[in-house]
C-alpha cells in the first residue's frame, strides 16, 4: 500500500518535495481528544531547518493547516488531514537528475519503478520533506500519549565516530526528554554535541555530509500492548521507522549487543516494585514477545550520511547509457540526524498509540 | 492484527507449541505454480533440531500436510493452507511458568494480554516452534523466486563473539548459497564455525545459552521492487522478521556503520555494467528508497541468546507476588541461531514474493 | 485478498470442494471465551445436506478438528484454527468441465484467471462446500455473541414465488430464533414451508432447481456499532454475504421498498422506551449512517436458482471453440435457500463481533 | 477503519460537511496516467445541485484542487490528494440538532459512537457533501478506466412509483452513457423523467422527500477481474456503493428477481461470439464466482428518502429524555437519487479499478 499505513489506525503520508503541499490523514483517532495547535506547530519546528550549520538553507515554515477533523479544538471521530503548503521551492535545481541519478538517492529505483513518470523535482515522494507529514500526525498522536501518561523522547546517539551517552534503561525520566526537546541539538552530554556540530561543519567544508544514529526511549507504556508474530511492537516501530529516509537499520534493548551474549546475561530477572511487576535490569528494551513489559521501551536507529553532497560523483547518463560526472546542487543537510529525532519520536508515537487502540471487547 | 501479514499476499501463521498443529494459510499465490513437496521437506529439516550439540533434543519430524491450494503437484490460485502436526510435546515440563513467569520470555506479557488465558505449555503461541509454519510459508515462496532466477540465501553471522566472513555484497553467487544449505552449520569460512560450535557447547555446559547474528542475501532481484514510505523493501523485511522469536535488531546494507561515515565514502557510484544500470559498490544493500537497485540485497538480524537456560534464576510469583526462584526444565536450544537461518531466509523469501506480486495495470 | 477478510477480526477460509479438508482461520477474538463444540457441531449440522429433498445426497459428517487456538475449551488469544476434512468426495463427476464450463456457475471465469490451473473438481474454491468454513468461523462468534445478550437469527424469506412472512421489526425475539433453529426448514409461517418443499420437490423431478431469500434478524445489539463510510454495518454485512456462492442481492430496513416511498412515511420518529432512546418503527433496520441504532437490524438476501441442473444446457468447448451440450452429474441441491440461512447468521456474526471488537482507547 | 478502503488501491475519504475542506487520497494509482482537470470537473458539477427543483439550493462549486501525485497532467506514481473547500456553509441551522436527532439521519448514532465529540454541523462526516469526496476519487478511475476501454454510466431507475426502463443487458452501449451523462436528470426513457421530476416536486411542496433507485452498467471489462470469497466484485462494489449515504439495498444481474425463478431459465448459456466467449443472455450481470464474465456488468441500487423533510417530525431531546417536536430548517434535497448517479459510477468506477490493479507476478 506503499504510503498508506493500516492497523488499528489507517495512517497516509501524502506530498513530494515540491508539490502544492504535503500531508497526512489520520484515521482512527478516538473522538473528543483535545489538540493544541501550537504546540503541534512548535514540535514541527524542531524539523525545520532553522539556520544552523548541519542543516539545508531551505527555509520551510511549516505552518499546518487541519482541513478537517479537529472542531473546537478537538477530535470530533472522523478523519483528521492536516496539510503543510510547499513554498520555498527551486525545481530547476534538479533538471539533471531526470538523467543523472544521484548515487544512494531513489532517482534510479524510482524512475524503474514508475517508469519515468515520478516527480524529480527535490526527491519528489522521496524526498525527507515528506517527514514533515510523519511529525504532523506523530505530533498530533504525541499529545493523546502525553494525555495518558506516555511520554517518548529522542537524542542523536551519534555523529561519525562521536557517541553520546545513552539513556538509562532503568531510569528514563519525563524530565530528560523535556529538556531534551528544548534544545537545537539534542545529546544527554553537551560535550558530546560539541564534537558532533564540529564533525558536521568539517563535512560540510568538504562538501560532504556524515551520518549517524537516534536513541529513542518510551516511558509510561502499560504491560500488555503489542501483538505476537506480525504485529509485535517491533514490527510496528519498524515498519514505520523505515519510512523515514536514510534509516539503515533499528535495534530494540541491547540489540546487536546482545547477540554476543550469554543468555545468563542477559536475561532480565523479574522483580516487584511499587506493587507491580517489574525487571531488575532492561537489557529487553520494554518488548518481551512483541508486547510491552512496562519497562522503558528503547530502540536506535542507523542513519546513512546525506546522499546529497556537493563534492563531484559518479553516476550514469540513463540516455545515453554511458558514465557521466554529477555535481549536486541545491541546498542539503551536511547531517539529517538532528532533524531525524522528531521523526523518529513520530514513527514511535504512531506505533504506540496504533498497539493502545487494540480492538477491544463488549462488556459480556 | 497479529498473525496474519497482509500485503500483496496475505498469510497467516497458526498454532501453539503444544496444540494440535501449527500451519500456515498463503492466500494470493499464482496459479500454476509447481509446488515440490520434496525439496520443501528438505527446508523444513534445515529448520529441525537434528541430532546436534546445539539444538534442543525434543523431536520435531515436521512432515507438513497440505490440506488445499495444490492439485496435482501445483498451485491452483485458491489459499494454500499446509499444517504440521506436534507430536513430542511434553506439557507437565511447563506447569509452573504460569505462575512463575521465565526471564525474557512472553510468560509475563502474554498473561497480562490475555488475562491469563493464553496457552502456556511451550511458550504457546510465542514458541520458536511457530517458525516451522513460517519456514513453511518461506519455503513455498523460495521455489516460486528460485523460478524466476532468485536466490535467497543466509548463513551464521556470528556466534558470541565469533565472526563469520560477511558475503561480498558485490559477488554473492547462488554457489555460495548451495553450499550453504548444505551445512547443519552454515558458514562461509569454516573455522568459524567450529569456533561458534565450541562457544555453544561451553554455554550448554554452564545451563547457559548464546546469542549471535545471521546475515543474509537475495539475488537476481531485478530494480523497481518495492514502495515507498511504508512499504519499502526494509519496512516489508523487517515486518516479516521480527515475527522470529528473539530478533532484536536488523540492518540493511551497512547498517549501523554506516552511521560512523562519510557519504563520500558511503554513497555508491552508478555504473554500467553488462549493459545495465549497477553501482560500483554496494554499501546500500541493494535498496534505495525502499525499491530494490538490481544489487544484491544484503541485511542481518540479532538473535538474542535463548532465554531458556537451566542455570537459576530469578523471578516471581505473579499469584504470591513476592520473588521466586525459577529453574527451568524443559529441552531448549543452547543457540538458536544456526537453526534461525532458514527462517530469516523464510521472511525474506515472503517479503520478495509480496513485493514481486504488485497491483499492475491491465494494459491500455 | 481474496479468501481473507480483515477489519478487527482477521478471517480467512480456505479449501476446495475436493481438497484434503476445508477450514477457516479466525485472529483477533479474544481470550478467555468459553467454546461449546457440541454447540457447534449442532450449528454446523443445520447447513449439513441432511437427507431432506431439497439437498444434494453428497454425505458431509462436517465434524470440525480445531487445531489451534482453543485450550481447556476456552480460546487463548493465538489464532483459531479449525478444519473439516472432505470425505464423500467424487471427483470423477467433474471431468467433462474443466473444458465444457457449466452455466451460471464460477467454471468459466476460474478458468480465464487462473489460466486452467483452477482445481475444477467440485467447483474448488468456488463451491458452496466452503460456506461449511464460513459456518465454523461463524459458529464461534455467535456463541461470543449471544454471551453479550446478542443474538442472530434467519428464516426462509421465499423460494420460488412462496412468500414467508417477515420478521416483526419492532418485536424479534429470541425465541423465534429457538423455534427457527429447531427446524430443518426454518419458516416463521408453517403453511408456507410446505408450499416451499413443494416447489423444490418439482423443481427436482424436472431436473432443474429454484432460487429464494433469507432474511435475518440480530437483536441485542448496542447502539453505536459500525463505522463512517466504508466500514459501515451494510458495507461489513455485505461484504462478508457476498462470500455465499449464489447471493445475488441485499437490502436492509425496508431496502428496495424504500424506494417508493416518502421520507415522511419511512422516517422513523425517536421515542423514548423503558429509559432509553429507540424509535416508534424501524424501517432503517437498526442501522443509521452506518452505525446500529439499538433496534434489530434486520436484512434479506437474494439468492439465484442453484446453477447445477440435470436438465440439458447449452455452453461451449474451450478447447475447441465450439457449442457444446452439457449435462451435469453429480449431486447437488435443488434448492440452497434452506441451507444457506446458516451461512447467512455466520457472515452476520462475524460482521457484527468486528464491529464490536473495535479500537478502543487506553483510559486518560 | 471507517474511511480507509484498502484494496489494491488504497482510498482515502476526509471532510465534513462544514470543515475546512473535504478530499481524497487515492494510492496505488499507476504512474503515467493523464488526468484531464477539465472533464474531472465536468464530472463533478454532475454532482452538484444546480438551480433543479429536485435539488438542494446550497451552492457547492466543487472545484478540486490537486495537491500532489500529479505532475504536468500525470500521475506520477505517488499519492494523488484532492480537496474541495466547503464554502457556502451555514453552520447556525444545525444548532438543535445536537440535542434533538434528526429521525433516520445518523445524528443519534454518531452522538453514541463519539460521545457527543462529533461535528453536528450538516450531518458531519455523515453528510451526503462527502459524496463530492468519492466522485473525485472515482472521476480520476472512470478517466484510467475509460483508456483502457471499459465504461461506466448510470441512470435514475426509479423515482417513487415511476420507473424508468431498464437497460438492455445483452446490447449496453457506451452511446448511452454519453447521452445520460449529458443529462441533468438522466433517464433512458424520457417521459419517465417528467412523471419522477413531477413527484419530486410535488414531495417538495409537501415539504416531503421520496425515494428511488439507480441503475448502473459496466462494459468492456475483460473476463477474469475479482476474487473469490471476500473480494468478489460484488463484494468490492458493495463495500463501496454502502460509502453512500441513503444506500439502502444492492443487486447484481437479476439480483432479487432471480430469487424467484427457475434455474433453467436464470441460467445463462454459453456462446461463441466474435470468437470469444460470451453468454447468450446476461441474468448474471456480468458477474460469476466474483469474477468478471466479459458481459455487461449490471447492478441495481435502492435509496431511501432524504431524511431531512421540513415536514415536523417527532423525536427527542438527549439532554431531557423526552420527546420533543422537531423541524428541520437548512436546504435539503427533496430526491438525492438523481444527484447519486455520479456517486453510483464513481464507486463502481473504484472497484473495478481496484479489481484491474490485481497483483501480477513477475514473468518466469
Amino acid at each position: 500500500m506503499s504510503s498508506t499505513f493500516i492497523g488499528n489506525l489507517a495512517l497516509s503520508i501524502f506530498g513530494q518535495s515540491h508539490s502544492a503541499a504535503i500531508g497526512t490523514t489520520l484515521d482512527g483517532i478516538p473522538a473528543g481528544e483535545p489538540i493544541d495547535m501550537d504546540l503541534l506547530g512548535k514540535f514541527l519546528r524542531r524539523r525545520s531547518p532553522g539556520s544552523f550549520p548541519w542543516a539545508t538553507t531551505r527555509k520551510e515554515y511549516d505552518v499546518p493547516e487541519v482541513l478537517c477533523g479537529i472542531v473546537n479544538g478537538k477530535t470530533c471521530g472522523a478523519p483528521i488531514t492536516a496539510i503543510i503548503r510547499n513554498k520555498d521551492t527551486k525545481s530547476s535545481d534538479y533538471d539533471n537528475i531526470r538523467d543523472i541519478p544521484r548515487p544512494s538517492h531513489a532517482d534510479f529505483t524510482a524512475n524503474v519503478k514508475y517508469k519515468g513518470f515520478q516527480d524529480v523535482s527535490g526527491g519528489g515522494h522521496f524526498s525527507g520533506r515528506l517527514t514533515a507529514a510523519l511529525c504532523l500526525a506523530g505530533g498530533i498522536c504525541l499529545q493523546i500519549l502525553a494525555r495518558r501518561g506516555i511520554y517518548i523522547g529522542a537524542h542523536v546517539g551519534s555523529v561519525g565516530h562521536y557517541q553520546d551517552q545513552s539513556f538509562d534503561p532503568m531510569a528514563v525520566d519525563k524530565s530528560i526528554f523535556s529538556a531534551l526537546h528544548d534544545m537545537s541539538f539534542p545529546t544527554i552530554n553537551r560535550e558530546a554535541a560539541e564534537d558532533m556540530i564540529g564533525s558536521i561543519q568539517d563535512a560540510k567544508i568538504n562538501g560532504d555530509s556524515v551520518g549517524g544514529s537516534v536513541e529513542c526511549a518510551a516511558i509510561g507504556l502499560p504491560p500488555g500492548l503489542g501483538d505476537p508474530i506480525f504485529d509485535g511492537m517491533e514490527n510496528r516501530i519498524s515498519r514505520l521507522i523505515f519510512a523515514i529516509p536514510a534509516v539503515k537499520g533499528i535495534e530494540f534493548g541491547l540489540g546487536f549487543s546482545a547477540a554476543s551474549m550469554l543468555g545468563s546475561y542477559h536475561n532480565d530477572p523479574f522483580c516487584i516494585s511499587k506493587d507491580s511487576i517489574a525487571t531488575s535490569q532492561n537489557n529487553h528494551g520494554g518488548i518481551l514477545g512483541g508486547i510491552t513489559s512496562g519497562m522503558p521501551l528503547i530502540f536506535r536507529v542507523a542513519i546513512k550520511p546525506t546522499p546529497s553532497i556537493s563534492k563531484p560523483q559518479q553516476s550514469v547518463s540513463l540516455s545515453k547509457m554511458e558514465s557521466a560526472a554529477l555535481s549536486i546542487r541545491g541546498r542539503h543537510d551536511p547531517c539529517i540526524v538532528p532533524r531525524a529525532v522528531p521523526c523518529v519520536e513520530s514513527a514511535a508515537a504512531i506505533a504506540i498509540l496504533d498497539a493502545i487502540l487494540q480492538p477491544c471487547n463488549l462488556e459480556k
